[in-house]
């Protein structure tokens, strides 16, 4: 656990689930950021401990998760399954670490702020377990972008479809889909009911249904009167991190045969009249935010494009015909960076610098 | 054009476009539907005339369009370019036969019924022009079940996102999605910028941008304000199907790589409150639609089920959290049967019906 060089003094970060689909895209992202961390510790559950990770160009030994792990540790990022992070962040919060857990586990604790950097850096200040949340992939695709024209307009009303990104579900997500596609492609399949699900079998991962050739109008589990667990949580979510305890919330989340990149429609109805010229001003300077909407020209955001960059992009933004006060827009996020690894980063790099 | 033995008597019934994608579906259900016509005479360009397509189990050639494939003709469906059913439609008409349209050109001429039978078969009377309109396939794919629930409930406002199938770009959609497809299945692409696009190149054949492993939120030709054409269609002829010429609708459309079946998301505002049971029951016995809803037990349509069907499946219904006015559903159709040729030949059925 040796500190490099020129980097004595400051803070110690941990990354527990270095290994995950998130956890490599946190090295990535922490490897190109400002290099503002003294030693990057890096844990994983007892099965990967000993290999070995790249971070900032040096190797870095996995050490299996135990209490230990946590001494002198200044910020924990968390990327773990919800009964992991319950277990172990109060633990490490206890140690003296700042916790920043991207679980369910904590979202919807009132004791536990739920961060966006971009929107609401204010709410860090109060973290009384020691623990900052990090808001689900579909909330963080739109959240930033639905913040900006809050902060102008109001919001009163959120109407929102998603068009989800099956690295949504983890590598087991991206595996499915690929094995899906070699059995489809080069077929005549997707003409007659059921033959897209005969092709694939039982082989549909984390999926209910298959997702090559489809799109699936279900994640998550199942909640009350009918709504997904993703669905709810994307509602509370933009309540919590807008601060609008009572916003009307309406969302469908659907998954779609794209690997990376969450895709929202949004319908926005805010206090006051809008109009499109100031709409797309306040997009085209937020922080995070890249206005990318020229239709006619061809120009509209797409997973293909905007997988692997770090804004939230935005593109069709309209004005609503029958309503003055409303608008209508697409938003794009690559849902492994600003959707996880990026702003639990973003969220650390605010913690370390509120401290100095 | 013999009539076979048994048919005399019957009306004739001619099909223009009878080697398209749509035009191929009509033959299709015309072979498995109720026996109803005479002659049914297969009409498609030049260069297709002379083509033998099977109907009802006969091979029967196809005829160049030209004024006199017209002489006796009770009905004609059309399924050809906008231009093309301009000019000959109304000369069609001029002949006596009742022309079945799907085109763009007349759904929004006040002269020209816009026609879905299981919604406003009334509208069918008043036909001036002697052509009646079918709805877009985007339409087509929700508005038998957003009818039902208005019929109750009385519809105040639509917010709509779509899911749409390539086939809804023809023959040529679905064989840009097939190469896309089988040049991207077995790769690693998906994972970081433009790698999709830069292995697709410039195939992009109807669409502006890849849609394999991707979303396209942008189907139709530029209109006023951002808008597209399709968006602008589907507002228009909710509004006119459903006769409220004020509604409010806000759509966004959004290519898939699907290859037939459009889903679209909906939520719907209505003059009074709404309760999910009740809901459920109008939908479960509406024609044409059938409820799919128990997702806790898997229950929810999928294109890749719904793909050859007849009806408009729909699952998650459910109330909206913070408003007992709203619905919020997932609907599911087959783009090229009630989304184009099913709608024409019910509504022909529909005008001899009228007739006997």
């Amino acid at each position: 656990m040796a500190v490099a060089a020129g980097r004595t003094g400051r803070p110690t970060l941990a990354v527990v689930g270095a290994t995950g689909a998130v956890g490599t895209v946190m090295l990535q992202i922490l490897s190109h950021r400002a290099d503002i961390w003294g030693e990057i510790r890096l844990i994983a559950s007892s099965r990967s401990a000993g290999r070995k990770l790249a971070v900032r160009g040096e190797e870095i030994e996995v050490l299996a998760l135990a209490e230990e792990v946590f001494d002198g540790v200044d910020v924990a990022l968390f990327d773990v399954p919800d009964e992991i992070a319950e277990h172990w962040a109060p633990i490490a919060a206890a140690k003296g670490a700042v916790v920043v857990d991207n679980s369910g586990a904590f979202r919807s604790d009132p004791e536990v702020p739920l961060v966006v950097p971009e929107v609401n850096p204010h709410a860090l200040r109060a973290r009384p377990r020691g623990i900052v949340a990090n808001p689900s992939c579909t909330t963080l695709c739109m959240i930033v972008a639905v913040g900006a024209l809050h902060a102008e307009y109001g919001l009163r009303e959120l109407v929102a479809s998603s068009y989800q990104a099956v690295s949504g579900a983890g590598r087991a997500g991206v595996a499915t889909l690929r094995r899906q596609m070699s059995l489809v492609a080069g077929t005549e399949l997707g003409t007659s009911p059921g033959d897209v699900r005969r092709a694939v079998g039982d082989d549909t991962g984390p999926f209910p249904e298959p997702v090559a050739l489809n799109v699936v109008p279900w994640t998550g589990e199942a909640r009350a009167d009918g709504w997904s667990s993703e669905e709810m949580t994307v509602r509370d979510e933009t309540r919590k991190v807008l601060g609008l305890s009572a916003l009307p919330v309406a969302v469908t989340c659907v998954r779609v045969p794209v690997v990376t990149a969450h895709s929202l429609t949004l319908h926005a109805r805010f206090e006051s009249e809008v109009t499109v010229a100031k709409a797309r001003e306040i997009l085209a300077t937020a922080p995070g935010v890249v206005l990318f909407d020229d239709p006619g020209a061809g120009e509209f955001p797409t997973p293909a494009d905007v997988v692997g960059t770090d804004p939230t992009w935005v593109g069709r933004v309209r004005r609503a015909l029958d309503d003055p006060t409303a608008l209508d827009f697409f938003a794009c996020g690559d849902n492994l960076r600003k959707g996880s690894a990026l702003n639990t980063v973003q969220i650390a790099e605010l913690v370390v610098g509120a401290r100095a």
